[in-house]
């Protein structure tokens, strides 16, 4: 597996700079060591040597400018950090522990190179676009102890990066989402909302959207008492640590990570399990700030939802973050909706669909 | 791991042509079954079973519309097969054979449904660019029993494909870039420079691109007698069972793929391993029709390049395809080319450069 760069004959973007660019991404990824990967990059493939007895679950993630992110509202760092973060919680939903990640990076030159068409060397030199995506990327691989084992770059008219994560789960343990039966209650871990709440502040912001290269490539101007606010939106927490206590102590009979909001992600667990399901939209625990919509609609909370049977002890917070009963499985009946909402003026359908997507807007 | 398409409420792409599209590549990808594989396309994450004794090796390519392949000059089913074959000839590199596929595609709305913009069923309505794509993706992926157990797809201005390869190797066994040794010999797999022989004749049909967006989803127009001189840059064969070959009777000291073409990868092996290399011209297998620059700067052979003991017994072929001996590793030397070509004129220094690269014309 390489980390390998297109031969590049132009000046400026030259040879020698994309082999310093590719000599500055192996020092820092080969910070982060794992005791699994016995070569790392540099070679064909990367080696990994799971141990006995562990399962290998695997997930690919795709985001592309425009769709998943945009380079004139989101600054590099939040960038690398929500590539990386989309992968780690589709491990957390398994219940699975990181062992390695590849990541396939396609960029316009201008955002390798900085304005000069220089690599950025020595530091007094500004920062490019890709060393905020690799500061990002590499501070929550760091975090959630995630090596960075592999990948490709190549020039792109658009940038695109593509995540893939291998992680381990004890055999059998992992959780699936077709495990939920009806008398399970259905749970949340932390907040809900929080992530379309960050979005609607940015789309604010980014009232009128930069035009210059440049600015385009510093994104946002973010004031700092807005950081808390957007948090959750520009630098999602995956669940690694409660993925993977469900899995280990058998608790959860069924899970899945919210990417797509509540409404779309329940419907898939449903349709999964074949089965059907009640939510309490009082016990919804809403993140600060945010409507019931942007719970039931916002996507990109990357919290896990999961379901445990009746009797099942579940805590009310694994490792800090709070778990929260919101709803029920019950059985799935012809012409009854796969989702039924409980609030204070009744029951009421509630139909899977996405909140508004920035990428939906032409860019 | 999903194979999941975005939401999407526009008429003629909506969710239900995207699900039943997603359902026919479920169907498609379910057919070449892995014993390995224990949950495929539909949950979060893929989850595999690796045997003990055997270590994991990982791939990851990107192939990007405008730099690996063009819209207007390759067929659709060419598009998919290369993507795959990419990957499988970075496996049969270190020795691996596959165990899954896990393909992230990003793709332009016209390529995924027809012109009408309404999903491609039935059969009597006209196969859509991705159906071409996954007819030579999965029978390359049946060829070499490589079940495709995930991805993710997403819509995305440019045409943009991610493979990632998870294949096994026994522990100890893979062949890597660094082992060879001055004394060594160094051999290649199959014949050289025939890849860049059909690009050129592809270039020379290509004199006038597709302008209209039917011609350009159609590609070119290829001469029935022209397929067997296409066929090496369209429908490269990927060498597992000789890399597997090399690794089980532990006959190669190094070997890498030869995708960059011969003067930069033998450059990528000197430099791992620490060595220097001869080549004799006249010994290189020409693919019938290439000249010795095509042999030597063309990329995209995927044939095996790798060195072997002096004293070990490499077959003349393996499995039908030949293997021969070209030139020498020898000790590196301060201030001597890495690589010493040997022609009837005398020696000269081989320098790694790239045969011209379609994608660097404007698109």
């Amino acid at each position: 597996m390489r980390l390998d760069t297109e031969q590049n004959t132009e000046p400026g973007g030259g040879r020698s700079g994309e082999l310093e660019l590719l000599r500055r991404i192996r020092a820092r990824a080969a910070r982060i060591s794992g005791t699994a990967i016995r070569l790392g990059i540099g070679d064909d493939c990367a080696l990994l040597n799971p141990r006995p007895g562990e399962e290998l679950a695997v997930t690919t993630d795709l985001s592309i400018a425009g769709r998943h992110f945009r380079l004139d509202w989101h600054p590099p760092e939040a960038v690398g950090h929500r590539t990386l973060a989309r992968g780690l919680s589709d491990l957390a939903a398994m219940g699975a522990r990181p062992m390695a990640a590849f990541l396939s990076l396609g960029l316009p030159k201008e955002l390798v190179h900085n304005a000069k068409g220089r690599k950025p060397w020595p530091k007094t030199w500004p920062k490019t676009w890709i060393d905020g995506f690799y500061d990002g990327f590499l501070a929550l691989a760091d975090a959630y102890k995630t090596p960075l084992a592999g990948g490709d770059l190549a020039e792109s008219p658009i940038a695109v990066a593509d995540i893939m994560l291998v992680g381990t789960v004890p055999r059998g343990k992992a959780l699936l989402r077709s495990g939920a039966r009806p008398g399970d209650w259905l749970y949340a871990t932390g907040r809900l909302g929080g992530a379309a709440t960050g979005l609607t502040r940015l789309t604010e912001l980014a009232g009128k959207p930069a035009r210059t290269q440049t600015d385009r490539q510093k994104g946002l101007n973010i004031p700092r008492n807005l950081g808390q606010t957007l948090a959750p939106h520009l630098y999602p927490q995956p669940r690694i640590a409660q993925g993977f206590a469900l899995a280990q102590r058998g608790l959860a009979t069924a899970a899945l990570d919210l990417s797509d909001g509540l409404s779309t992600d329940l419907t898939h667990l449903c349709e999964e399990s074949g089965v059907a399901a009640e939510i309490d939209a009082a016990a919804l625990p809403l993140h600060p700030g945010a409507t019931l919509a942007q719970a039931l609609y916002g996507g990109e909370d990357y919290e896990l939802l999961f379901t445990a049977a009746a009797d099942a002890r579940v805590p009310r917070a694994i490792t800090g973050v709070p778990v929260t009963r919101i709803g029920r499985i019950v059985r799935r009946r012809w012409g009854r909706p796969t989702i039924l909402l409980r609030t204070e003026h009744g029951a009421q359908p509630l139909e899977a669909r996405g909140w508004e997507h920035f990428a939906q807007r032409p860019i």
